[in-house]
């Protein structure tokens, strides 16, 4: 006997009922996506490795799983959505509507340490509204951020929206003392700050050669994180040019409009609020856990020159990303998850009689659908049937069979009933019984399932 | 400007359109699989590289995207789905009821040279069924796989079903002077001999150092190919051994108990079938495009030995994988594609009034869903709304908008109307109006959603 193989570091198998929980939220965020009016996109698994290195940042960049495939191109498993949408949407979006609204389910590869709520591979939904500058944007994507988390029984007590603006945090650096052409740079290292230890930080100041004290960078987050909601405090005052002005105003702008209009008590100013993505313009934010206990639930902002970047028309944009780790583990610590997910067939075949070929027979024309080729279309379905490959006929043990795969109906093939030309159909929940002609059968069970089953 | 980005070479950008039927394809790959009792099932996108050396055969191998992760270990991104199931029934099995019926929708991945039919990047159907070694594993996947055919619109007159069994194939390749020990590599040179052109041959040969030339080998497929329905030839004769006997036999009591048994007219010997994969044990089948004139729709067969030499308990095991990219290309050959893929929303708010506000409003209420979380179930769903992102109250610019975004309802709220506390409201299908008192319209909304809409 072989050793037995393990899968990956960080990666995971889904068994059925890690999958079912894994259908139940991709279904909710395709499902909310739809019912906000955004269209599904995807893009290929992996990218050019250049892709990344343009805009992504630092820290993506020093986790990505790269390869060079057989022409000697270097190529990378995508770490996020945002590089193969705004590449897509440079080279296809100058002829679409606008504004484009899409969403996507992408797995995606980060080559980290794997940690509570933190692996290898994820699957993100994306959400991004292209082609619109004005609040409308973003308020939109907070709107369906937060009713994917109300379809999930979250509710405004379970989740805060940190928000922070480029702008302001480039005013309040520069007042504290550094270089405008080291902001960047310097997001790159106050988002790196407050995930190291006290040495890790020493060590990365002195490397990037910072005019201000880790003291002084620390002090910013540590009296003003946790700004009240509306953010309306003493910071405002520091804020000295028309850029940072305006840029407030319209954050607060935001506040006043979103909707619905309860998410404005969840939505603060966090000065400590970075995003280690190199492409954000202007607004971010983070949904996070409001207990405090968990990573962020969802992250996002604007990327206005990023499609430009990529070679398109400068087109203005916004979006989020939510990954399914966090959220699991979320909806799992609340008791959220649905108990029975997946759910059973509509009908069971007990097969009590002499004949076994009947089962198959019989699942075969109730499974059957119908495509209409005039109309390009499935007209009647097919119904959801399974039966036992046990040999046994004794009903009683079936039957147990048929509740343990939470069928809603049985249908009882037994010899005194077949010779009768009649089948028995039991109702599972109802816990009632009756007989079916044979040459009914088809048709009666069909409507059956089609009213009752779900 | 910068130089556009390209994806990577064979593999695809799927655009609203294009994503939608990559839809329309998966969701009938997974209805299909869950009606006939299939429980869906998943992987990492990549895992040891050994995980394929040992068991895939050489030209997958070949084929492999392959890299090494930070910590030094081999990776390779899958390139089918079998050994990361195997691996995971290997690990996990041996507490699970048998059999074990699992269907998976990965995406997959192989370096090879792009073209019809072929990409490097594609998503494959994986159905499996696992613990059972009697024919009703073999037929029922036979089964289910023609069930999606039908789904799809096609028809038994579309496809043609191609079987072969390795013990047939062993027993006419020794009695043409190949030696037993040499059988395996022999599968791997016949499965790429079809594939290759004459100077190619004639090189793979030499270097394999075949006992039997390549005249020899060509003649028996030349000369068997499609052996008629049934398989009943002179062929038969010459099959000696008791091992190829008894498949023989077994071969022939598959084919006169398929389901639907109109299968068994499709069902046809093809010699010349050998699958490049080296982990087949028996029976392996091809569903092939009737007219010729695609690849392989379908393939797959018996693997009873790989749980086992990944370190499982023995198990026998049958399954196949289909793929999107010939399926789709047929699909569209065929004109079985429907025309209108994902629908419009339920409603299309025309807001004619001053009050742009009011858009907004009545998006999010009707949008929304109502979680229960004493029962943890959505029990009110929420409808799918979408509305205008120009500036114009003209209604009936409007009204075309809504009818372009194909929409079933348009909900008007125009200054007339809401002054009288009414809003209207108009079947876009049936073009008929009505107006709705406010307080009880998003109830009215609600139920003519639920009765008409999709």
């Amino acid at each position: 006997m072989t050793d037995l193989f393990q899968g990956p570091k960080g990666t995971r198998d889904f068994l059925p009922p890690a999958m079912a929980v894994r259908r139940y939220i991709e279904d909710a965020w395709r499902r909310v996506s739809i019912r906000f009016g955004f269209q599904e996109v995807d893009g290929p698994t992996f990218e050019p490795l250049d892709l990344y290195k343009v805009k992504s940042g630092d820290e993506i960049v020093s986790q990505l799983f790269s390869f060079t495939d057989r022409g000697g191109r270097d190529l990378a498993l995508r770490p996020e959505f945002t590089p193969t949408l705004a590449r897509i949407v440079a080279q296809f979006g100058a002829g679409l509507p606008k504004p484009i609204k899409w969403f996507a389910i992408p797995r995606c590869y980060r080559a980290e340490q794997p940690q509570k709520g933190r692996l290898r591979e994820f699957i993100q939904w994306n959400v991004d509204f292209i082609g619109e500058e004005t609040l409308t944007a973003d308020k939109e994507c907070l709107s369906v951020c937060a009713a994917f988390l109300f379809e999930m029984g979250l509710t405004t007590a379970d989740f805060v929206i940190a928000w922070n603006h480029r702008d302001l945090m480039a005013e309040l650096l520069v007042a504290l003392g550094i270089r405008p052409e080291k902001l960047n740079d310097t997001f790159y290292v106050l988002d790196r700050l407050q995930k190291l230890n006290p040495v890790e930080r020493q060590k990365l100041l002195q490397a990037r050669d910072f005019s201000v004290s880790e003291q002084e960078l620390l002090e910013l987050f540590a009296v003003e994180t946790a700004v009240p909601a509306g953010g309306r405090t003493a910071l405002q005052d520091r804020l000295q040019t028309p850029t940072a002005r305006t840029a407030y105003e319209k954050m607060m702008q935001l506040h006043d409009q979103l909707v619905p209009p309860e998410l404005a008590d969840n939505f603060r100013w966090d000065v400590g609020l970075v995003r280690g993505l190199a492409y954000y313009t202007g607004f971010v934010f983070e949904v996070a856990d409001a207990r405090g206990e968990n990573r962020a639930i969802a992250g996002g902002g604007r990327y206005d020159k990023l499609i430009e970047l990529f070679g398109g028309k400068p087109t203005p944009a916004v979006g989020f990303g939510m990954g399914d780790v966090v959220l699991e583990i979320l909806l799992r610590e609340r008791g959220l998850l649905p108990e029975h997910l997946g759910g059973g067939p509509d009908v069971f075949i007990v097969n009590a009689s002499d004949d076994a070929d009947l089962t198959a027979q019989w699942a075969s024309r109730l499974r059957r659908s119908t495509f209409d080729p005039t109309v390009r279309k499935i007209t009647q379905g097919g119904l959801r049937v399974q039966h036992s490959y046990r040999a046994t006929k004794n009903i009683g043990k079936l039957l147990q069979e048929a509740a343990s795969a939470q069928a809603r109906f049985a249908l009882i093939l037994a010899p005194d009933e077949l010779s009768r030309s009649v089948v028995k159909w039991r109702d599972l929940h109802a816990r009632s019984e009756t007989e079916l002609p044979i040459a009914q059968a088809e048709t009666l069970i069909r409507s059956a399932c089609l009213e009752k089953g779900g």
